[in-house]
Parts: C-alpha cells; structure tokens; sequence
C-alpha cells in the first residue's frame, strides 16, 4: 500500500511542509526508516538521530524545524501515529469463531457464539462471554464470570470466580484477577485469614499488563475505571478504586481500599500506601512512596531520606 | 439465617451495648450495610463513615462511642469479624474428590482419593498429595513433590521438583516454587551457572500470593515457616529462612540466605539484602532497603538519601 | 563416587593444603558438610560458621587461613565450585526426545526429532524448535517463533508471536516474552493504544527468572544480550537492548528504549527510567532510581531524596 504524503496529512488533519505527493509505503523508527517510509520525532532526546534519519519524511509537532525534509505537521504527532500505525499496519485477524474441543468449559456458560475459546482453555460454572471475546489457551475463568464484547485475554490469564470485565479489554498473559485481598487478624501470634468476599469489576476499554494481579475485594468491589491502562507486574490491593483514564506503569502497586479519582498517573516502581485518596489528575512520580492524599491535580515526587526508628 | 446482636455476642466474647435482640442477617461494609447488617468500625480513618452508615449495628473495639446506635464491642473486632464472617458466609464447599480423568498423573504418585485434581493439572512422578488436597486447573506439580493435607492450589501454580508443602497451606494463582536460585560465578565476562541443588520447604499454615516467587535453595532448603503469610509478587530468594508467623507484603523482596526470626513483618515494596539476620519481631517500613542485620523487636524505616559514587 | 581431594585440586586448576588422599564423596553447604565433604568459604560473613564447619576439607580463595584444616585452594571459589557441582552432581537427564501426544502444535510448525515438547503445551503456527529444546507442559508458544538448540522453557512460560529465543537459553515459570509495551498517545483524557509491531529476541544463555516480564518493542526489537542473565519478577520495558553479559537481580526494572552496554550490573529492586544509556561495566545499586545516563564502568547508588512539587 501507498499512499502519498498530502492523503496522510488529511487523514490525520495535518499539514505537509515540502513534497505532498511524496509516496509513503510504511512506517519505522528514525534508525530504520528508509526514503519511501515516515518515521516521528516526538522526543526531543533524539533530535541528532531524527537529522540523520534515512526517512523519507517525518512525523512532527508544529514549531519543529527540519531544515530540507519534507514533514508532516501535526498538533500531537502521537496521536496521527497511532492512526497510521493502524493504516499501515493493520492488527492481526480475530481467531475463527467457536470453541476448540480441547476447551473445558463448564456447566451453564454462556459463550456467544461469535467468541472463540482456545485449546486447553477453562471456563467455570456459569460464566458468561460476550461477542467477538477471545480467550487464548491456558486461560483460567472461575465461575461467575461476566466478559464483555471483544475483551482479549492472552494466555495463562486467570480469573478467580466473579470477575466481570467490560466490553474492549485486553489482559496480558499471566495476569491475575480476583485473587484473595491480604487481610488477617492477628492473635496471639496466628494470623486468622479475614475471608474476602467481594470481587473485582473492571470497566470497558481497560489494559492490563503482563503478570500484574488484581485482589478482589473484601467486601463489595475492587474496581478499574474505564480506559485505565495497567502495566505489567503491577499489584492492586482488596477494595482499591481506579477512576476513569487511570495510568499504572510498570512495577507499582496500591495498597487495599485507597481510590483513585479520574486520570491518575502512577508511574513506575511507585507504591501508594493503603486508605488513601488521590484526587483526579493527580500524578506520582517513579520511585516514590505515597503516604498521604494527594489533591487533585498535585505532582508527587517523594522517596523520603528515613533513618532507623523504634 | 439469622442470629441476634445477643448470640452474636456470645460468640466472640462480646458485649452488647444497645438492643441484644436486634436481629443481623449478614455482615457488610458501612457504606453498604442496610438495618439487618453488622458493620464493622477498625480504622479511625473511616470515623465519619461509620456514623453515617446504616448499619443496624457496629463491631467496634472497647472504648468506642458511637451514640445512638446498637454496638457489639469485642477486644479485637478484626478477630471477632473473621469468626462472624465464618458464620454468616461459610466458604464454598470443596470440589468433590477425584482426580480429573483430563488431568496428566506421573508414574509412581500418591493421590488420597479424598483430594481433588481438576482438568489439565500435571503431577509429576512420585508426587504425593494428601488428604483433601486441592489442585486446581493448570496447576504444575513437578516430580518428587509433596502436599500436605488440606492444601490448596489455585490455577497455574508451578512447583518444580522436590518442592514440598505442608497442611492447610494455600497458595494463590501464578505463584512459583522452587524455580533456580539466581547463583552465576563470573569469569572472564562468563557468568557460569552454579547448579542450585537444594528445594523449597513449606511449613503447615502458609499462604503465598499470587504470581510470588520463591527460589530453591543453592544446597539444602528455603524454608517458609508455620503460619507464614505472603502477598503477591513478592520475591524470596534462594536459602532464605522464614521463622513463624512472618508478614511479607506486596512486592517486597527477600534476598538469598536472609534469615527473619518469627514474627517478622516486611512492609509493602521493601527490599531486605542478602545474608542478613532480622530477629523476632523486627518490623520494616513500607518501601525501605535494609542492607543491615535488624534486631529482634526492632522497626526499620530506612530509604537512604545516596548519591552517585563510583 | 569418591575422588581424592588431590583430584579434584587437578581438575579446577586448584593446590591442596592438607591431605591431598582425603576422599571426597560430595559437596554441601557449612553447616550440613560431613567428614567426607567439601564445603567452600566464599563469603567473610561465614568464617565462624567455616571454622566451626564439620566439612572434610574447604574449597577457599589464595590468602586465606584455616588451621588444622584440610583446604583446597583455588583462584576463584566459585568458579570452582561450579566445575565441582557439576562433577558430583550432574544435572539430570533431558526428558525423552518427541511430542506428546497432548500437546498442541500448530500447523507448519519444524520440530527437531530430538527437542521434547510435553503434555499440554501449545505450539502456535509456523514455529521453529531446534534440537534437544526442552518444552515443559502448559508453555505456550505464538505463531512465529523460534527456539535455538538445547534451550529450556519451564511451566507456563508464554512466548508471543514472533518471539526468538537463541541457544542454551533457560526461561523459568511463568515469565512471558513479547507481551505490548506500554505505549499509548493520550487525546482528552482518552489513551489511545499505539501498536507494539516489534518482537523480542533473546541471544545465546541467557537465563530469565520466574514471572519476570519482557515486552515487544513499539518497532524493530527489543533485544537480550548474549549470557545476560536475569532474575525474578524483573520488567524489560519495549524497545530496551541489554549488552551481552548483563545481570539484572530480581525485581528491577528497565523503562523503554534504554540501552546497557555489556557486563551491567542492575541490582534488586532498581529501576531504570526511559531513554538512557548505561555504558559497558556500569554497576547499579541496590533500590536505585536511575533518572540519568550512567558512564561505563560507574557506579549509581541513588535513592534520590524528594520531596513534593507542583
């Protein structure tokens, strides 16, 4: 497929600064990218890697300068990338309809005919699987489970009972939903385990990484905001909440029963401690520890110096 | 079914302040609880909350006023709400003895025909499984292993061989036991595996996060102690020594030949270096390195303030 | 098998101080060595546990003194120590050649008569093993894939479509390979998914740790150095390419599209933002938080001490 570079400025509203007829056939990293292929500058760490690109032209954001390159000047060269990437690149077909006869599926399941459950796959008692759901081999569905329309699970991930994820999700391998909440009582040196009796909602459009685990709740829900997207080796503790639009890099970890308002950014390695707030756009640093609320809207950088105590 | 506040009380060793006849029905979170619901009050966080819940009554500690409302005052309402939830959510029975004519049985193993080995589980040759054992779908067990009776393994646990737990232990989905000790001896740039000989012994009453790790010993044995409770992800390196009652929470980590006394609790996110010694007791804050031994009773709050040596 | 210790001196290059016809039967750690054992003094930590050591006779490094004791003294202990574990205890035997017949392969998948692929493992479509790969049950392997000679993937290891693997590799339990790197361009509060087009390609003996996480790269590859070895539960973000050699220690963390040269050195639960350059040698401490390029051979100990901005 080609297409030259002034249908690319229109398809992602932008505009070309040199030779609009310019043929473009695909798109790669500024280190790759040869003359009949678009490559991006979006990070200005790589501005000597971007001049020296072999690309035959460059995605960019407007006030960038190329001085003899032709260009295509967008508002947020991210974003058109995500759509051409989608043009030139289209993802791989859904796997065919039905269910693999090595499948084990349980007794009173609702699988829409239009889903497909691989080879080796288990679903419990009475869960329920929307249109188009994939689920790939080795996943794990307890009993109880509600998946909503086009939701991908990869492979090994496992669902404990009651777990109910919305419509367009995708959970990547190893990921666990619904385990156990961490809650003991404590007497006289044995821990009594608090049964947890809640489970885990996740909302439509939500991501979750590779590995990552989800407690359920130990009452009522623990539940992921719409469009959250989650990392990978991420742990979300019993009862915690996750506002819409949430964004949970890799490696960190909420505590039970704290809520997160709506676009909370949490990046890497971060933890926040447990019965906090973090009001909406909040945003925690990498590294840091929370140990307090963080207002709305609030940056939060903190590995607090502490010394021995006690 | 339902009990009195009264018969309640008698129960936990409890005392009724208000009305002993009112009638529970269940127990529920105070922002769920209707008028036939005990709620709970153990946090003063959530002070507010629980004078606006609707609870029909409250679990509260000695000492606590709430005026105006039915309460059930215990001397550690976490304990007495484990033995409440017991009674009015007994957990789900176990799946019915039998071994999965889909599950894969190595030569030589010793099933107690009261265990339960659901669809696609692997046991390796000679393994034995005890009474009332439960292993649940895509379980993993390697050969020469041994579970103790009552024992539960939720989907896709791995054991490797020789690995072997005791009774009433419960171990949470993703969770790896007895993969290799990270041991390498560096020549020349050449980092030379040393074997990792040794196995992972788990003692009666442990629970084990989902997606946690816990590495064989280099010779002889890790060792996880009686009544132990660890959380997801967390990393417990090879020929570590976990005395009883230990606490380790989410994505901490235990380096190889660390030995914790009884009663250690390790917070959330906390790194304990290798070949320490924590005593009995010794507590380490959420999100703290320790490269130093702790003593017994000790707290150790430590993220040092370093900077760029070298 | 008993070997003099004059033999084994022979055999790792070694001297002996003491009787060189004692005969040694096997090798155990100090605290469990008997008369007829080497044990090996590697660590100043251990000299009282060396001395009070019931062991034959101690594998030690040049300089070092213990009285009235049998010694075999070496250059490097633990190089040694290798060599020797191999000879008395050598790993146990591949499993027999073949595809079980439970296991799933994809069409147009090559296996070596020689690799063994075991029950209930998955193989996807046009799949590449080469010989003696050892496939233990409930991996799933994508479409795509490619696996060296003599490699070893463990339970429930997942490789994504595209994944290659060199020879001599062992993945332990539960790691996945190639899952989508977290990238995503954010338009009002919406985060829209970027494509992650790229694969991972893991180079000759590297050895990855259990649940440890490996992303595909956005384009090209992200890429795992020759004889790197990586531990538990660590996250390699997309795009990352490690150096031939480089050791990562359980619960680190790489952010995307960093670079290591050679012979890096990340210790446990350190992290690695984005974007950076760590040079040949550079040495990471433990619990760091690196924000900056580090030069070859330095070393980074950061916890840097922040505070609240913004």
């Amino acid at each position: 497929m080609a297409r030259s570079l002034g249908e690319l400025a229109a398809l992602v509203a932008g505009e070309v600064r040199g030779d609009p007829d310019r043929e473009i056939t695909g798109i790669a990293a500024l280190d790759a990218a040869g003359p009949a292929e678009l490559s991006f500058y979006t990070n200005p760490r790589y501005r000597a890697e971007a001049e020296r690109s072999g690309a035959g032209a460059l995605l960019v954001a407007a006030g960038e300068q190329f001085a003899g390159r032709d260009l295509l000047v967008v508002e947020d060269p991210r974003l058109a990338l995500a759509a051409l990437l989608e043009l030139f690149h289209p993802r791989p077909g859904r796997p065919a309809a039905g269910i693999d006869p090595r499948a084990v599926i349980g007794a009173g399941c609702e699988v829409d005919p239009s889903a497909h459950v691989a080879a080796l796959a288990v679903v419990g008692a009475g869960s329920a699987l929307a249109a188009e759901v994939v689920i790939h081999p080795h996943v794990v569905i307890g009993a109880g489970c509600r998946i909503g329309a086009r939701t991908v699970l990869h492979p090994h991930v496992v669902l404990y009972d009651g777990t109910e994820l919305g419509a367009d999700c995708v959970v990547h391998a190893g990921a666990v939903l619904g385990s156990d909440g961490f809650g003991f009582a404590t007497s006289a040196g044995s821990h009594v385990k608090l049964p947890q009796l809640g489970r885990v909602v996740v909302e439509d459009g939500v991501e979750i990484g590779a590995n990552t685990t989800v407690d359920r709740a130990a009452f009522d829900e623990t539940r992921l905001g719409a469009g959250s997207k989650i990392d990978n080796l991420v742990q979300i503790g019993h009862n915690v909440r996750l506002g819409a639009g949430c964004i949970l890099v890799a490696q960190s970890g909420i505590a039970g029963s704290t809520k997160l308002g709506e676009q909370v950014i949490v990046a890497g390695q971060s933890g926040v401690s447990g019965h906090l707030t973090l009001g909406a756009g909040a945003r925690v640093a990498a590294k840091s520890a929370v140990f307090k609320d963080v207002a709305a809207g609030r940056t939060y950088e903190c590995v607090e110096g502490k010394k021995t105590l006690g």
